[in-house]
């Protein structure tokens, strides 16, 4: 891929990057997705309500949130009759090719950005001009290059020889957790006999593929909502229900849940607000948090003892307290047989320097929805590393991508699509 | 006064009443003033950076806030010649009567609103369509009764055979406790001889007079602000430095302070921020609070003690924190020979069925700075509670007055005013 | 008085202060007032179980407790006979002297001492050869003085003209304010008219005397015993019940109770224990504190605060609490007709400098109880104060009282005894 | 092995059963031990001082506690001529076999015994005779059939055609892990070039054996000792320094130290204490607990994180806190080349059912202070686990070893002392 904006899926990338987006207001993202569909011209689209299970998606923003970044993308020029589908937040899409008898075959790629501010200077993007426009959002988890690589993988599989259907699913609010049992749920992967995912970046360089990542950390978003009565801190001290000291005493017995013999655990209130001003005793707060686990059960202890804690922290200081789960996804394994196919395409790739079979991501995707619905109908998943030199870490101001690792992206998941249903018929 | 917004006075309150504006934001409001001022015809009128000083403003909202409120303040018609005066937050103003020979007597009334959301039911002012027009901010403790009587004594005064210098301090951010250092040190009060302060309500019933309220409580407002380093929660919790836990820490132990032997204090963490995302290990926050002590002294023991608290919740959790003040006041006491004279006249007035040489306010007021500065200098000075029937509590959104008791402050501080200067020349 | 242990009175409260004995455990002090007693020669005196109600003591200690110290009073010499009406901790007195006919007066004195160990130098009793023989115990209060008061009025009154009937109530385990009830709920209080208290020192020097102390703080010690379950803390630290860590939330949230408008209160956690060892993850662990107030509400306050705290506590850690009333008090106030007469015969003793209407004492005493008692049934009572220069503070190692004041007190109350019967027939 | 008390190795362990004693107080113990070296027969026999580096002991109770398990070593009928050597808490002891040319082989064991009380229904020692005679104390963790396996290996190797030297380490303190440093450094193990240590159960039933145990979790145990004043809670809350409110804030923080992403870490408090009465403001009090890491660094990132914990919650109530390390110990491996030889030799034995080359510990042990010590010049070590059925888990009131288990151990030990010198010369 040459390093010029002629290059179509380079431009892309650089749009998408240049229009950051969080979890279920992808207006812009989705609509330029679908742009480069009918580019490529696909068999079937499905947008919106039309790709994923509308009651199921998670951690989904305010109407007032929701509108202002619908307006936002109107305003950027995206192709206002598209975007009528997410409306009311259900972005993303699935795009189908039908290429004749054979299993079918998915890729799931994720599209959302973070509420970070992106870097200024000493940054690639800001120095070529492709800085987020979307000012304190950035793609700083490299969604901006899955949702090329998803768009790159479909026109490569078009111009193959394969045979068979082959599906994109170009996921929402993954950073939230919140949009993968919905798309699991939205019944296009019904028929998915082999489904891959895939992530860039995660430490591992550009040249390096991970065949079979694990070590997904099983997880929980919580919102725990305090509601106490305010009363004037000097003249009534008594006869307010502090809904801060609640949050205090949770925070401080979050954090303290204790370790599991079973595992790794892990646990974080990483948002927090209450109050109104310095003289009221503050009558309302809350904690945005979430639980994390090795495995499912892990991840459940973490909650129930999490939900106890919120609880006795609101009774402790006469609060009511209301929980709410933000967002969500299990652990998942990759399966060895497909596995055993990317670690083989990977290695006859000439931009490939290093193939590493497994390797642990640590952290947590709701990709794993996805991937269990597949495992459970009978199917097979594995989620695929694909590495890129980033200067900044994920989640951080400079994150950034290496572009040459775009087309191995492309490559090896193209020739891994192409070989499974050679190989695993 | 008659029940009919024909009655300017009573036209004032309720405008004032419609547009309440936070500390450091009285645009509208100091204009509104103005204008009665004019009405009245005035022999000097300060305003903005002419009536304080401006360096000694606490808790002065940031840039964009001062000018969201200014451009409401337009847009609601006040008169923008007067209100560049007030540009950059230096709202407030002192009108003047020069009338002959004789002492300067001073009456300091505050005119700030508070950040609460005013009942639209069951509550008189929504009945009667003065209601709030800036939502979510409302005058919950009578501060635009206050202006109003500080405007109908200077009319009074005027029409009255008062002899000496009468000067009215019109204070902007009480509830913040920021103004009243400001304008203590503005200069106009230097020359005071006599100073009474005002407030209505608090708990005392229309027909009610207090001499001399007392038990002010010494107030410290403290933001403190956390900064550690973000991590990825999943990922590298080891490697955040967590503003949150130090958060949770500080509540925890603010409210923990020891009591003290020597009498009342108080702490709250009134409003708490920080953190951005559920799986970002956070790494900002702050609270923001108070403490206050029947003495200054013990307020100092407070703040001391919060000081140590905070400083150590940040090591505790390897942040910095950042303390600043953000607006104070000492206790004071009202001066018996003004008392005397306030009992005296308010005994003679028709509708006062009640007066109490004394009571306690059990809150603070940063109207002891302006009674401290004149006592310092050899004046005497007293606060004066005007009865006034409240349906709600003060800072609660159901607080209203009694317009009845409008009359009764003005005639009684009228009256304790141009009997002050006869008695004690 | 002089300062010679022959004078029967001194060798008395000598003999008492090498002889501290704890709550319910004044096994050697409670014989060697009867020894007086005998000496004297009353007309009744009533022991142990027949002195106060068996059922209403509070903060009783174990029988392994009340035996050691029984024991240790054996050895120190009391006499069998006599010990044996205390066994099982049913310390204390009533004395009682019929003088003809007239209104029945009271006396109380109290007669335990402290867990402190006392100063081995620079320290009167250690250089003079009565320092305390209990070592960690001592008698830091001046419970000593009281008792020794207490015979010596006693004595007086007998040699007095004092017509009517004089009791006078020895009342063990003040300091844990575990007696006052039960002496209260005896039965020889019933016909009780006129009762006064005493205490020494409280900060006022040798020569002062306070008529009628008021400002008890109304108090309850609580014990909050925590069960969980226990578990090896490295391999299984998810499998225990962490009482520990109920403890350590409920230490935070104690003290953080709010502070009350309606005046002080007071809330400590003195002793805290649990666990075995390291590496055990800790089952068993407790509170031992105490709530007080400026009125028996606000004490009511803080106890359902404290209360709540406890139960949420263990709950939040899964923990069982088991909550016990270990000792309280109410508050009361001292009868001005009572007041009136022990200024009158204070400031006719010659060796009494200067008489206090009325003082704070700014801590509890179960005095309270007695008092209330008889004010119940529409008797009198005050609580005395007897000045006497103390080197150290109250509970502290270096506590001792000027053997000068024991005369003043005994000949003070000792009039007023008199006196009240001639005034207040 | 007969179940018959005639049996000398039998008699031996129930003997210890009987006689627990806690860390540097296994006074009878060792004396109990080196009656059976006398038995046996061996070249050299080393004791207290000369086993051990005196200076490193860690956890070394204090000389009252030494005093009285000394003596009551003494009632239970030790010799008094031995005692003597272990004077000041210098227990344990070294037992050397010179068998000609050849390596130097090492067999360690531990010896003593946790502060647990003993069930005494549903319980084999119990109900056989040979429960613990120190009440509170108790063999919970079979140590003492690691000192019967240490004795009856020795005797085994006697009776063998091993050709080397022998030695036997009979460490001390072991549940405290302040033993294995003081022995790794007592100079005896410097010339090991095989070093065996074992470990009964682990939930391993009779008839497994582990070849070479690993997972041992790194530990320090920390003793946190805060002192604050104190003052009376009634009348001067605000004059004390709360080190009760310290330990609060120390416990809260202490468990909220974040998981590290390099794996397992744990901390425990495990036993608290502090203040002496209700009414006083606690001056003093601590915190005995542990911090464990799946590796050393783990651990030290806990031990520092921990002690930052302390510090600062002392300072935020004004406390001193002193920190010392109680006892401590390293993560280890088990070296490949010892773990093949104990797997080949357990095969063998027609006890063994079930032979596993590796399996976790998941808590700590300092035999790993010996094992780094022998590997870091050179030598290899393997830490074997000989399974038993145990009724209760270690460290509970019903743990028990299966005594059939005893021969086993013995035999496999034997064997692997043997081949080791065969196969690795």
């Amino acid at each position: 891929m040459s390093d010029s904006p002629t290059d179509p899926l380079l431009a892309l990338r650089r749009d998408l990057h240049r229009h950051p987006e969080p979890a279920w207001c992808e207006f812009y993202t989705t609509a330029r997705i679908v742009e480069e569909l009918d580019r490529i011209g696909v068999d079937d689209r499905y947008l919106g309500a039309d790709a994923l299970s509308v009651d199921d998606r998670m951690a989904v923003p305010d109407d007032a949130t929701l509108d202002e970044w619908f307006q936002r993308a109107l305003d950027a020029g995206a192709d206002e009759d598209v975007l009528e589908h997410f409306e009311g937040g259900t972005t993303g899409a699935v795009a189908v090719l039908e290429r004749g008898a054979g299993p079918t075959v998915g890729l799931r790629v994720d599209i959302d950005a973070l509420p970070i501010e992106e870097a200024d200077s000493d940054h690639d993007p800001a120095e070529r001009g492709f800085r987020s426009e979307n000012e304190g959002y950035m793609h700083a988890c490299g969604h901006d290059a899955h949702a090329t690589i998803g768009v790159g993988v479909l026109e490569a599989v078009k111009e193959s020889d394969f045979s068979g259907t082959f599906k994109v699913f170009f996921q929402p609010a993954e950073e939230r957790v919140g949009g993968g049992k919905a798309v699991a749920k939205g019944g296009h992967l019904d028929d998915v006999d082999y489904l891959f995912a895939v992530h860039v970046g995660l430490d591992h360089p550009t040249g390096e593929v991970v065949a079979g990542m694990g070590g997904f950390l099983a997880v929980s978003h919580l919102l725990a909502e305090f509601e106490g009565a305010p009363s004037h801190a000097g003249a009534e001290p008594n006869a307010g229900r502090n809904a801060v000291q609640a949050v205090g005493t949770a925070i401080q017995n979050l954090y303290a849940i204790p370790r599991h013999k079973d595992g790794a655990t892990r646990v974080n209130a990483g948002r927090i607000g209450g109050g109104t001003t310095s003289n009221i005793v503050p009558a309302e707060a809350f904690v945005e948090g979430e639980v994390r686990g090795e495995t499912t059960r892990l991840r459940d202890y973490m909650g129930e003892k999490a939900e106890r804690v919120f609880h006795n922290a609101a009774e402790m200081h006469e609060c009511e307290v209301e929980l709410s789960t933000e967002g969500e996804a299990p652990s998942a394994e990759s399966d060895q047989q497909l596995v055993d196919v990317v670690e083989d395409v990977a290695k006859h790739q000439p931009d490939v320097d290093h193939v590493l079979e497994h390797a642990a991501l640590g952290g947590s995707e709701d990709a794993t929805y996805l991937m269990q619905h597949v495992q459970k109908q009978g199917g097979l998943a594995t989620y695929v590393g694909v590495g890129t030199d980033h200067p900044g870490g994920h989640h951080t101001a400079t994150f950034d991508v290496d572009e040459t690792s775009l087309d191995i992206g492309i490559d090896v998941l193209t020739d891994a699509v192409v070989e499974t249903v050679e190989r695993i018929p």
